[in-house]
């Protein structure tokens, strides 16, 4: 735990607070509209609006987190801290849920036999946990041994780079099986996004190693993945949304 | 942050609470309603509730960040500070979030074609962000160098005078093309509402330039922006719904 100025401080709070709400309403528009896509993509709508869900639940725990973490009293500008450690594990336990949910939801609006569905969801599920898993105690050295830190980045990018190849390339044929162009470009809009939004994980997290340090390190860290979160998880939640509505009103349905 | 009278206090505390429980009513009459409007203007009632739902959850972090600032005690009839700074940056993460939703509300219930709804939606999306985010900075001014407020006023107001002509005159065409003479004056007045309580938020704005100072210019600000919300959120929310209902029973569909 780092002393942080009024302004760091205030800049953290504000951003997991935006963040919440961002999930928040993600997740309740994304609900309210699936009855309004055909059955068959209504899963892969509900489980955008659950990886939201998931993040809102674990944002308003970090937002409270942070919080209780630091005091603010009459005697000075800044926030004193309280000794109550805050729990930064709370998005590594919401990855492990959310991850795999985000990969699936992409597998679900694309043309694949169940087979190829249920081999990829095993697969870029069980990569996505590895890679969570190997990334997190990396993620607890946030000064001294920056080593160590690099270590577990590296072991982590690993099934990182795994998921991201699957995604661009792997799927690259179902991708083109697709006949209408709209629902084409789409698709292949969600694989982007998704990709660049993973891409800014890694980033974030060597942030330590670029220069930031003690309590800066601790906000560049906040707000680079706050920001990461609402693209991969809102954005693309949106764009899975789009599609199924596409595919839906193009097979009248709905 | 200013020393309160108790008066002062009380106003902002029932303002505050006031706002708060007309945000919830209206998400919920309009999330209970969606169902009842045609399915293609759905989305538009949706987001209106949206528009609330998310205005509701920064009232309730608003009306707690100022009652944590502030403490009774039997000592004084006045609370005294707590040194908990009261977070005025609530009401710009709302606005992000929000002011894009509204105009895209209005967007989606006018007569355009898919390509202009969308290019609408993109450049009237990144116009309010700018203004917000423009505006944001001078806010922090309440007192002192008000000429830095200004500044900062000047520069949002840009954005604000595209958007504005863009409702009124750009829209004009597409306002017209209604048949449906009840429908066409609806849409006018929902043009109208929110131009009209738009208009208020500049001046709101320029309250400490205007002679508030101190707690009197935060007390302003408070009820001033309270007022703004209710009308241009839960009011113009209220005509998105009205306009949807008359053409959905035109078109009989519900």
């Amino acid at each position: 735990m780092f002393e942080m100025e009024d302004g760091q401080f205030q800049l953290v709070y504000n951003i997991l607070s935006f963040s919440l709400a961002s999930m928040m309403s993600t997740t309740l528009f994304l609900w309210m509209r699936a009855p309004c896509v055909a059955n068959r993509y209504q899963s892969a709508v509900i489980i955008s609006g659950l990886v939201t869900f998931i993040a809102a639940y674990h944002y308003m725990r970090i937002f409270n987190s942070w919080t209780e973490g630091y005091l603010y009293t009459t005697a000075s500008e800044n926030p004193k801290l309280t000794g109550v450690p805050f729990n930064d594990a709370y998005r590594y336990m919401d990855w492990l849920l959310t991850v795999p949910l985000l990969l699936i939801e992409i597998i679900l609006v694309m043309k694949l036999d169940e087979a190829e569905s249920t081999s990829l969801c095993q697969s870029l599920g069980l990569s996505s946990a590895m890679m969570i898993v190997l990334g997190y105690p990396g993620e607890l050295i946030v000064s001294g041994n920056l080593g160590t830190r690099w270590q577990y980045w590296g072991m982590a990018m690993l099934p990182f780079m795994y998921i991201v190849y699957t995604l661009l390339v792997g799927l690259s044929d179902a991708t083109e099986a697709e006949e209408d162009r709209d629902i084409k470009a789409l698709i292949e809009r969600a694989q982007r996004v998704t990709v660049v939004s993973w891409l800014t994980y890694p980033v974030v997290y060597v942030f330590p190693m670029m220069g930031f340090a003690g309590s800066h390190a601790v906000v560049a860290i906040q707000v680079g993945y706050c920001v990461s979160d609402i693209i991969s998880k809102c954005g693309v939640g949106l764009i899975i949304y789009t599609i199924t509505k596409a595919k839906s009103d193009k097979e009248k349905e709905c």
